[in-house]
């Protein structure tokens, strides 16, 4: 490895390991340890300038910190559904099981509900015979929910249920819950590992070029972009629009795009997009009709959100939020379907409009092959990790490389498409459809 | 074949045939004549009594009433799209094209305003080149509207452009177009004949088993119904409800349930129900959600417009109709999920609903395997009886027999799911709901 | 009901049954009884004519035989696989357990070998919950064999098990299997009933319209005659041949071509065929080859098994015989492939050949919706049939009805593909090969 | 960018670019210029460390070397299919057309033989109408050939044709052809560009990480695997074994096994193994059947290539090869099934073994979503290449970045699993097998 000044990214660890590995794992022991990695642009936050960073290499150590005929884990899934999480809950339980063969795994059932005794959720041991098949199904099967627990309640829980491992698999607010409960675990001095496997179908994780089940959630989403285009084009002056998921960054929107020609708009929240003017979609809109027949339009669902708070002013309206505490997304497609109606009564142009929301159906699909040996690794290098003594960490893939980054660093921000991008201009070419809809 | 004393349907004609057969089709003459075939209730209306009847075979005759040198087709796709129309148009047009050796067969695009000059739409020659691929495509490559047009001005258009035979594709709305058509052919002494392929996803049309694309369109609604079963299950007591299609009958939704056993309530038009009181739809999801902690709903868009119409009632609002004269239909989903969320707040239950609306999914995808093979016969025996000069009429298939029918019989009323039937009666155990949501 | 004269078709049964039907299946009684219908020349042997036959139609009574409380069922499935057996047994299990409340039903392992003791196979427990995900996946959950075993150890270990209703999933083969068992049964003068469902991929089984898996079953095979097609325009003079299931009988090679209309040639069974000559095979594939430039050939297995036969004679070789006692055929694959290799280098046209034999990947998935709805019914009617006291007998759906066939009627002789009907001369339209390949 | 002391790495250029880029392009401009990235030891061959290499980044420039307006682009596809040719073809139109106008893109029929007039195949006019939907189908719509042809009368071709851009899609042996080409061009000193995109189903050219077309293999391969393990548990002793491609390098079965965790064994060319001993696969095979009653065992084919030529050789077979010299494969699981019979045989267990070969299926399949974005950019960036004058080169996608690479780079070795690495042994970790079957 080249000598290269880059910052080392360092996860924390229980205490020194001691015991030696399994012998079985000892074949799949390599000299394992950091490795340097140049983190493009793409990765970051727009703004921010590729660099080089040295990251601990994930993978089995010489050393393990827990006896794992002593060790107990568990499992939790929170916030919404994403291809691959059955495959990332049995991928941890058959590497626990049999290369650590450790005490018990058990899932905790609804999310962070399911360590607080009010909720009266039963804890469910994890084997591999009940685990075997699940990664043939979308979803969870522990269940998951949104919203906060009390991080001592939740400590209470590990405590009373004598689990030295945490494995929490789920999005940005999770991964700080997880960051949260590992702060009580340290006050209380225990020593339990908290480790997260990231998820977000909206793939929007700082640090995480492609998170889990987003090669499934594309693959799915191009199957009602082609309904769409059968749409648009089967009836005269057809517009078919269909809202893909992305809250805060258009992965989805913008892959989709990529891989089903067919698109023609594409809205992302990170490119905001006026509705009037020369310049505006719906000139542009009218345009497309006139010349070509029909249009396709791809929405990611928090796209023009200041569109949608600018209409809801008007009627002196409030923006509400979730349990988690997210602010409920704006109707933006409700808005542009008013709004494209209205213009075009207006133009004396009939058309037909066809709105597709598949949103559930991409999100609780098996994950395909592609995401299932990913899942696979990226639960057996949580096993790993956690076994090692590493906690308030994730695991991650960054260029074809599995490695252990800090809580801190993967909740820093939140990951973005960059609209000055290359990918983002190919993702333009492809639609055909001008830099912006900016009147100036 | 037995002598039974059986209603004869005989559909009309241009005039006695007496052109020869092209020699290639001779070996596929058979002793094609009358069919004897007992029609079961579950074809007619709820209520009839199933009874015997002779109907026409479909198939080629040893004489043909046209001329194939100077023949010319027409296609016309009408109203709402379905798997399957695109297998139809090719396979007249290779019937027409090889078989026949007919002169020309145009495509009218975007449904009958393809025939009006003011619409601008110009008219598509369909060949075997151009057709051959395109069953490999959901939708209409000819494009589709709703609506009437003036019977006068068609048949200006047929004579204009020299057409002699017009296929029809299309609904309840349009095989009523296609009569009104023969009516002014009729009155105008020519010879054209008009036959129809009767399209509807909703499987409702009198008289025809199983409309083409319904196999498809219940194979791509169990999709959405197992993602609804992973959303109910990944939620503390979640709910997870699909809209499917079936204005007026709940095939789909039927079929869909039988065929994904996840569905825990069903919903159609022909079965109404109550939502309130110890027997209604509200206190039987408490009920479930308590014992069992999900439950799938499946609703036919067409279920409850009772309660819809009550509901728009009390805040004084009227429901709309569409282009082609139906009655926008009520958002029964709507309805459900804002009276789910009221009932079980004020149980004091949280709930997860989650809403999928897969519909232009299901309808907008290629016909599967069991439809292009029912869509190939359709259009071969359509051609068959259209260069014998049969009109008015519309091609089916009658238990496991191709057969001709008048058009009058087949728009005399809408099939419907028959409550009493054994049929229905296994969706319900399927789902293990009661007979009715009615309070007494 | 016509009065039709009619051949009545009755079943036997163990005795009068006695008991009350459970009051939740009282709901599912209609007025079932006999039904009249038109049995078509397509489902019987080629050469008989049509006929009018009185069936008993399928569905719970009034009065039933067993008291379901000391009723024990074991399922047992036998031969290859085929798309929808989990379905079949899942049904039985479901319809036994929730409707009937049977004691108990038992899998028996890996076929008839499960029944005897020197196999060393137990048996399985099946309940609601560990049949309820089942049918989500291919093949038999209880494993399969091929054989013959006595039938006097397979009633003495019913006996020892304490079983009275016996359901057997199998072709040909296992019905006769099911004749004998009954035989030895009724000898012994015990009370257990003995109910099959016809299995086969062939959809061979006389008085059978379909069989289920089949329409899976054509679903694979189109995706193998696609890529076959993909294969043969990829390369000069390329020749794409796949071979599909079809001992005896052509029906899913006839389906898959109407169904993908890419084939340009199909062979079956029930078609003999010349290689040589003017008319011959080779011929035609020769002016196929310099006319279009490629060619797509689907076999039938049992297809031209006189000229595999002739081969082996002329190199002294014998056809030998598998477990259950069906001869192994021959390779009409490799033979053709050789003699078209042959040919061509003789005619010094260079040739692309690829093969394709998608057996297993065709019979080992799971059934599609239509199958899976098929064998929902399938399997509830048996347990209908069987708490009746009926026996030596199957279900089978004819005309859209259900109704129950004697063991005896579907044994007699095998279904085949009617050469002369206007369905096979519709497979060889699609194709546009000639009638036969025979030189006079 | 940091300052590593890494090897450049360059490709050939026509001359200096002096043409503006068209205005269109100008806003996907970006500071494209060179790129540092880390080449892991997984890219390159077993035993080369990795190390820093700099690379051209791939995209469009501020100046062209080519005049669009006139320019004549030729596309030519060579040896086996491979998933998503459809789509980088439709992407080089695309770009060509739409992006820089160029005067016409041409498509050579059937490979290198299209270029020769001996053959007699006709080029094939490539515009945006007839690609647009190609990318739905899989294969190659330009057709294939193997073999050599000699480079002179290619360039004489290009010549007549007046081509200035070659683009050249095919393996290994094709970008061997595309050096020699670039020779003969040179020796003429002609001014025509040649640009590869190499194609390999079996991941196996050096330095590039990912082929395209390998994610959706592996897709369908799993699909196989699955049937197989349907068959293997469907029998008492089922042995289910997949051949799965690879010739040299065993990545489809690897990545497969990962993937379809059903795998129990896999066998690939790196790894040498033995039938025979304590420690050889058939001994292993025997306990696994008596542990587990059933076992999957994925082939790549070019495995056990010794075995196979030691058991010609003792029947004094030669090894036969193909038209482009490549050394047709032995047939290692045809020598497997019948050591595999004849051990169980020997060991009187009766064992059922299911073979599937899915090849034609695997490969001729249309590209997934992942494969088509992918594609996609292929296409593009080697337009872009071949317009600044860059030649002799190949693109490829390295780290997420794209770049180009000198053919002589690529076609230097072929890229193999490395078995000493942590992806090989997770590999066997899911399987659990032993590292070798060998003795010792």
């Amino acid at each position: 490895m080249p000598n290269i000044k880059a910052k080392k990214i360092v996860v924390d660890t229980l205490g020194e390991p001691k015991i030696p590995i399994p012998d079985q794992l000892r074949p799949l022991l390599s000299e394992v340890g950091e490795v340097n990695l140049y983190v493009s642009e793409e990765i970051l936050e727009p703004g921010e300038k590729g660099r080089y960073y040295v990251f601990e290499e994930a993978g089995p150590k010489e050393k393990i910190y827990f006896d794992p005929s002593k060790s107990k884990c568990a499992i939790v899934t929170c916030g919404g559904l994403c291809p691959g999480i059955n495959d990332v809950i049995r991928s941890i339980v058959m590497e626990a099981h049999h290369q650590y063969k450790v005490a018990a795994t058990i899932g905790i059932k609804y999310g962070l509900q399911g360590f607080l005794p009010k909720y009266g959720h039963n804890v469910y041991e994890l084997t591999p015979e009940n685990v075997s098949n699940i990664h043939e199904f979308g979803g969870t099967i522990l269940g998951s929910s949104r919203g906060h627990q009390p991080p001592e309640e939740i400590v209470d829980a590990l405590e009373r249920m004598n689990i030295n491992i945490l494995f929490m698999i789920g999005g940005d607010g999770t991964m700080k819950a997880a960051s949260a409960i590992w702060q009580e675990i340290k006050k209380r001095q225990m020593k339990i590992s908290v480790v997260g496997i990231p998820k977000t179908i909206d793939n929007d994780i700082y640090f995480v070029p492609r998170s889990f089940g987003f090669d499934t959630a594309v693959s799915k989403a191009i199957e009602a972009i082609r309904c769409a285009h059968t749409e648009a084009t089967g009836a005269p002056n057809g517009i078919g629009m269909v809202k893909l998921m992305g809250r805060e960054s258009g992965f989805i929107a913008c892959e989709a795009t990529l891989a089903q020609k067919d698109v023609n708009v594409v809205l992302i929240p990170e490119q905001p997009f006026e509705l009037d003017g020369p310049k505006g979609l719906l000139a542009y809109l009218k345009k497309r009709i006139l010349d070509r027949g029909h249009c396709v339009i791809v929405v990611a669902e928090g796209a023009g959100q200041d569109l949608v708070r600018k209409e809801l002013k008007q009627n002196n309206k409030e923006i509400p939020v979730d349990a988690s505490g997210n602010p409920i997304l704006g109707d933006i497609c409700g808005l542009l379907r008013e709004k494209i109606k209205e213009y075009f009564q207006e133009q004396n142009i009939n058309i037909t409009l066809k709105f597709i929301d598949p949103s559930y159906i991409i999100r609780s699909v098996p994950a395909n092959a592609n995401d299932g040996v990913y899942c696979q690794f990226l639960g057996q290098y949580a096993v790993h990790a956690a076994m090692a003594g590493k906690t308030n960490m994730v695991v991650t893939k960054l260029m074809e490389k599995y490695v252990y980054l800090p809580l801190s660093l993967v909740t820093k921000k939140r990951r973005k498409v960059n609209t000055n991008s290359s990918y983002y201009k190919a993702v333009l070419a492809s639609t055909g459809q001008p830099h912006t809809f900016i009147n100036d």
